[in-house]
């Protein structure tokens, strides 16, 4: 059967050599998938050196194919420049993708590269501006959601944006979340620096009338930022500026918190027993709020599912990152990301003006 | 003797009304700072109210001014309509410091009316182009600097910026670091998505620009979100709404970590006790990440200390706003601000290009 016929196996491409524990990584969870799944996994990479690990980790080579190729982008590559390295692993699955022989492609590696090469391999959906990056982050369960996650984008593939744009992010954001998160209507908000629809610069300003005016939304208005890991709102859009800045302080939120409560939690003897006796609870805790371990950053808004999974992922994080890629494929997410825009433009969005 | 005469006592001017807990809090502040200080207080709200209060708190009435007015300007009244309120307790406090009878003012109301009011009432000093609102934050201790809080701003004074509002930013806020943390020659980082000098938008690269040229500054480069709760920099320059997105973000930090933690603790009978016999710890680490009990968020640039305190301010944390103010007096922040900005603009920031 061919990739992407009904009923067949979904495939993945895999960057093999993406990711600060690379090729490593990936192949241990190339090869849990494979044994565990009925997922179908084509990794990109040298093959001299992914074979001999992929058959360390037991893969069932029945559902694990190797694409030969030599070159990697450097985690830390200037993106342009990276541009230029098509027979990379991360341009070899990128272009597994593109010309269909798999549906969907993960990636551990430089963040920019990835959304540059997809950016050029893979057409945007019917009605993008601009394709998004998206954070899925632990957030507090909701009412009406009980998953602890919630979406912010976008987390800096659009450093410069128009008001037009953050629609076109809240409605690529409230597809994903229904489709991902099971949530019936996402509730969506504003990152701005109050309540009211007049606060915030132009930018924030115009973004408001005209999310406001998304009969397709539902928009609740501004949040601010310490709406944002309370979960206040299921999706949250932002210019990518700010929602790089947001994720990576959010990344290193418990972090900061429990490194802090390392040194005070020395200063008594009651509190050295408490803290010994509460470790695997502050290991939990440590865990939860560990970015590195959740399923990856979805690029919204092309016709193929792109997930960028954190650069430290642990292999286990990059099982999470295929199954959500798989999950992405089976529900269609980009039929409803296209369907969203389809409805929001013939309100009028698209060109900039409220309805 | 006058207010500010050498040798004088300090003279500080406070928003008796303003505040979630005012005027409660303002006068048992101000009674604890006249009984234990030489600092003189000139506090603004209805002497009908105030007086009993500070009474019942036992202030040294010889140190403890009520300035009767009747007016005073709600917490979440709009800004320009709050303007309209001369007879406030927040317009009378400020008045106070314009008009030379006390030498700085503090107030825990309305952020953007006392932002309003100061910057009507108080002029700015020679070669400020924006005032700034800065806000002092827990952060790790950092060797160069073993105070364990750094400073951000703009936090939400300024939503529209241009480049070189940033270099003024970055020359205010040292100057503050300086006279307040004691640190010789306060690091300063630009906010942005990555390190490299070409990140961000125009707006962000044309900063770095400037600040790179800037000689009276340490400036470091750009830091990224993770770095603000690490302490990686004494000084935190932002745009506006950039920094008041982050600031509230950093604000529900030890709430939204520590409410995870009140979950999970409660999963086991070992960790119950673990979390009862941490109790003490675990109030003290969240009492570190409460930043309504901090000293307060100054505003920079003005002829005039301004202090904003936290709305949730108990009397605690208007004590240490009141001390604060009375340093930055003292230490002559307003000067070394102004001698920054002069030795900045000599070196043509003020024009907007770098030298």
């Amino acid at each position: 059967m061919q990739a992407g016929e009904p009923g067949a196996p979904r495939v993945v491409a895999l960057d093999g050599m993406g990711g600060d524990r690379a090729p490593d990584s990936v192949c241990e969870a190339a090869a849990a998938i494979s044994r565990t799944t009925s997922i179908r996994l084509r990794v990109a990479g040298p093959q001299a050196r992914l074979e001999p690990l992929l058959a360390r980790f037991d893969a069932d080579a029945s559902r694990v194919e190797v694409i030969d190729c030599a070159d990697a982008v450097p985690m830390h590559e200037d993106p342009r420049a990276a541009l230029g390295r098509t027979r990379s692993s991360l341009a070899r699955a990128v272009a597994d993708v593109a010309e269909g022989r798999a549906e969907a492609v993960v990636s551990a590696g430089n963040t920019g590269a990835l959304l540059l090469h997809a950016a050029r391999a893979i057409p945007r959906l019917p009605g993008v501006r601009r394709a998004a990056l998206a954070a899925v982050y632990p957030a507090r369960p909701r009412p009406h959601n009980p998953d602890p996650f919630a979406l912010l984008l976008d987390v800096g593939a659009n450093v410069a944006c128009e008001p037009a744009d953050l629609v076109g992010f809240a409605t690529m954001g409230s597809a994903y979340a229904a489709r991902i998160s099971k949530v019936e209507q996402p509730s969506v908000g504003l990152l701005n620096i109050g309540e009211e629809p007049a606060k915030g610069d132009a930018l924030l300003r115009e973004a408001h009338a005209l999310l406001a005016a998304s009969p397709g939304l539902r928009f609740v208005g501004n949040v601010e930022g310490k709406d944002v890991p309370l979960g206040v709102v299921d999706v949250v859009v932002c210019p990518g500026v700010l929602g790089n800045v947001v994720l990576k302080l959010l990344e290193s939120l418990g972090e900061v918190v429990l490194a802090r409560g390392e040194a005070l939690f020395h200063e008594r003897a009651d509190w050295r027993l408490g803290r010994w006796l509460l470790r695997g609870g502050l290991a939990k805790l440590s865990d939860f709020f560990d970015y590195a371990s959740y399923g990856g950053a979805p690029i919204l808004g092309l016709e193929r599912i792109v997930l960028k999974a954190h650069g430290r992922s642990h292999a286990r994080a990059l099982e999470n990152a295929i199954k959500v890629a798989a999950k992405a494929v089976r529900d269609d997410v980009c039929g409803a990301i296209a369907a969203g825009l389809d409805a929001a433009g013939r309100v009028g969005v698209r060109e900039g003006r409220p309805a």
